[in-house]
């Protein structure tokens, strides 16, 4: 594979370019580029979350800088459904980018909220479901899809240079619940229209059969309603507007009310109802009603399916919601998938659930979840609809996208090429091929600073976790003699008891290494500092095994 | 639940009182206590590993300064197995213990092998398979199990004050491939012997069915091995010898040799060998003789199924191994399950293998691994042969823990206590409750040191790798005056390019927040500490939203 940096790269007018700047790989938040006769057009700007290599780190992001040094050139943003991992970024990315975003209304609705919460100001252009838009070279045809939010789409672009769909996050979803039936006959028809390329969802390549259907979710849970008499919570993901229908057909056909409990339930659900995906919003009670119904009569909505430690769940789990409340003999169930990477932190809530006697059901144990990507028996499905020319895995650890890239081979796509972020990739006409890559990395939100994460100070900071910090100052006055004890700064390495012990040694082990340096030496401020460092990093290494950051501070007074 | 701190808890002359020290909760070491008549017993001894809490720290162990105190009314410390997790903390803990060590032959052995190595001396008395003993007022008796280890027992523990059992780690293989099969015979026979309480496993509990025979894991590895035509990995736990064999007769079976991969691996093996668990051990190569042979004649098997970042496995995965390598059509077969929390681990190592072409087959997809732990079958099947008046679950999390109290109350056992680590528990006669705890706690080997985990110095560690360190030293003479200038060391808060600038900044913000100070107030280390401390702090978080600790020196020079 060609890995020629190409800071220069300029998406010639006899091919279609596709570079993604993330979403292939561990590190899932979806940004897409296409390229063509010049021009460039991002497909969705979404954040992701840090693995434990990144502490102190909030979100994450691909730093966007080779788009955002040609910006005259990007045509604009298209977003193809309102997940988070495809619309978080805009709102930290967007005075980078500056171009006029494109969205269906839910989406639309969800972005402004949260530029509206950040104070940033972007121009949304509002295209309808199953709407098109001509951007520069592309034409952009939206097919609608079933998934787990409403209004999710995949992207059919047509430009002078070939026609490719970009499929976003999708499923074949017979009964919905929410929103309209995937764009069948559309999609069917693609097989005729000569498709260069399927750039192609692999969260679920590895599982077989079908992802299964809404409805199936809402039986379960209609079920589970029915076996209990005690208070009932149920957790999910905020933006599932279909679930928390299917939450409030399966209460209502138990006699119960529904209560939300988190601002961003309410917040998602606001958005669906004043679009008319969710006429049951007027029926949700507060939590303060929740707790005044009697206990057999209510099903609680809550935040905190991945074991969120602030999350609404994680704080009834402690008794510490300022108002929810569940006590032994009620229920909490699990209308989700764990997440990899967040077992152990659900395991923690689920542990403090039971040790208070509340039930914890998961979807191992009843049929309460469905997944909102495809299995493999509807990626076979599409793949044999559209008949591309070449299919490329995206959105998927790379085990997903080659076995995704597998199944592309099995349903007869002629090639495939699995990507990687940052890789320019030609799509075609005719040759396909990774012809270089575009300078990429990834943005953290640290405090308030977005900075790339993968230099220095998250390196030290690292460092620091595992092994702590030593400084020693040392004032010597003109004839060479300390003017003053050294003063020692220790952090992570010892307990408070025996720290007095540790840094009075420190500073004799500073002085002892000091004096032995020659005269002349002894005038050097550097050889000073490196020879008392060695001396330090050598008693703490002998005494304790460990190798912290240490500095030394030489003041001449 | 009574929390009275019993420091000074003596196990009374009239009754039988069990104290786990560790493997109650969500960290797993086994280090129980059982105490009557002014005597204690210790059953176990292991270690664990860290979760992300505890950076920097190695294994983890319980404290027992409890029982090292009363050391002279210790008896023994009878050990059940040789799992890691139940011999491992020996070695770092005899020095406090320093009583008698009984155990089988096999385990004996791995136990001699790690003091060997980390140069202690223990008294190890060796008892043989099924054998007994008696030390103070305890009678045991040891009933073997089936379990993932040669020579694994339950403990039967006969006292004037009654009779209890303590299962330790076991299953029911009616196949277990190497060693002898469980005793049910005897287990059998214990529901006439009024078993006053059962001390019992609860890692599957709530996994329903059967564990599986490990013939039926040596079935599905020998399939395998027939599938394919080049080289293949198999990793497994290095302790788990019956699979060792189970792999051995699988590869006969397909005309291929097996090599042994690590350390950890050859060690098990030979000791097994030793004692005539292993007879294949002579037909075992080297990897140099493994790289040497027909790939399509090869299995090699190798550490590093929970992804760990040194294991032969995960160097493999990066082309890092001094002799093993693995190509693009090679095959790794993971014989074992993901342990919660490893999980993102694991998949980074079947990412980089699965990039490398190489097919990664888990037990998801195949049958090539069985647990060693009870599931409910088994469980159930133990109840009824036992008929203890009391359960005590004990190795698991609270949600094993709780599931298996309530499958006990299924099959009629009239009680049951959840234990806590440190709890004191009078297991009877008659009466049975938690009366107090005893001081308790983890110790995490940390370096070379053993320190408590759960104090000052970890807390700043984690929050170091949070949010960084700031530490100014100042220099003022006599009238007051700045000496030179503010010496600024800052880790974790900055990339390189922009360290100049922000250090600068710093020493300005110090010596501004120190000229802020009244004549008076200059005079006054402390004083000048404080403000200035606190100038560095609102200056961070303004310009970066971040807390890092900050530290100041001043020296009057």
């Amino acid at each position: 594979m060609n890995k020629i940096k190409k800071d220069n790269f300029r998406p010639a007018d006899d091919a279609l370019w596709f570079v993604p700047l993330g979403g292939s790989g561990e590190i899932g938040m979806n940004v897409n580029l296409y390229g063509t006769m010049g021009k460039w057009l991002m497909v969705d700007c979404g954040i992701s979350f840090p693995d434990e290599t990144m502490p102190g780190i909030e979100i994450i992001m691909p730093d966007v800088s080779f788009i955002a040094e040609r910006r005259a050139d990007l045509v604009g943003l298209v977003i193809t459904h309102g997940h988070e991992d495809h619309i978080g970024a805009i709102e930290h990315l967007w005075d980078e980018l500056q171009c006029p975003i494109y969205a269906t209304p839910f989406t639309a609705m969800m972005i402004r909220g949260k530029l509206g919460r950040s104070n940033k100001k972007a121009r949304i252009v509002e295209l309808p479901v199953r709407g098109s838009f001509e951007l520069g070279p592309f034409k952009g045809e939206l097919i609608h899809v079933t998934h787990s939010i409403p209004e999710a789409h995949m992207l059919l672009l047509t430009t002078p240079n070939g026609t490719v769909l970009h499929t976003g996050d999708w499923k074949l979803d017979p009964d919905p619940v929410v929103g309209q039936l995937s764009d069948e006959a559309r999609l069917q028809e693609l097989g005729r229209e000569d498709v260069m390329a399927m750039i192609c969802d692999s969260t679920n390549a590895m599982v077989p059969g079908h992802s299964g259907s809404e409805i199936e979710a809402q039986r379960g849970l209609t079920e589970q309603f029915g076996l209990y008499r005690n208070r009932i919570a149920v957790t999910c993901f905020a933006s599932n507007i279909a679930r928390l229908k299917s939450i409030a057909l399966a209460a209502r056909a138990q006699g119960r009310y529904v209560a939300l409990c988190g601002r961003s339930l309410w917040r998602n659900a606001e958005i669906a109802a004043e679009l008319g995906y969710l006429p049951e919003f007027g029926e949700f009670l507060s939590e303060h009603e929740a707790m005044q119904s009697p206990r057999d009569k209510i099903v609680i909505v809550c935040t905190g399916c991945q074991g969120e430690p602030r999350s609404a769940l994680a704080r009834i789990a402690v008794n510490d919601h300022p108002m929810a409340e569940l006590e032994a003999g009620d229920v909490v169930i699990y209308s989700s998938r764990d997440i990899p990477g967040n077992e152990k932190a659900i395991g923690r809530v689920q542990n403090l659930l039971v040790a208070a006697g509340i039930k914890v059901v998961t979807s191992d144990l009843a049929k309460v979840h469905v997944s909102g990507h495809p299995a493999q028996e509807e990626l076979t499905k599409l793949y044999h609809w559209v008949r591309p020319k070449l299919s490329v895995p995206v959105h998927g650890e790379i085990r997903h996208q080659m076995a995704h890239a597998d199944l592309a081979a099995q349903c007869n796509v002629p090639a495939a090429i699995i990507p990687a972020n940052g890789q320019i990739i030609r799509l075609g006409p005719g040759l396909h091929e990774v012809v270089g890559e575009v300078p990429v990395g990834i943005m953290g939100l640290d405090g308030k600073v977005l900075r790339r994460i993968d230099r220095q100070a998250l390196k030290h900071r690292r460092k620091l976790g595992f092994a702590g910090v030593v400084v020693v100052s040392m004032a010597l006055d003109r004839q060479g003699q300390p003017a003053h004890a050294p003063q020692v700064t220790m952090v992570g390495l010892e307990d408070e008891e025996q720290m007095a012990d540790l840094q009075a040694d420190l500073a004799d082990i500073a002085l002892e290494a000091y004096e032995g340096l020659s005269r002349g030496a002894r005038q050097d401020d550097q050889a000073v500092k490196n020879t008392v460092m060695q001396g330090l990093r050598r008693f703490l290494n002998d005494m304790q095994g460990k190798k912290p950051i240490v500095d030394v501070h030489v003041m001449r007074v």
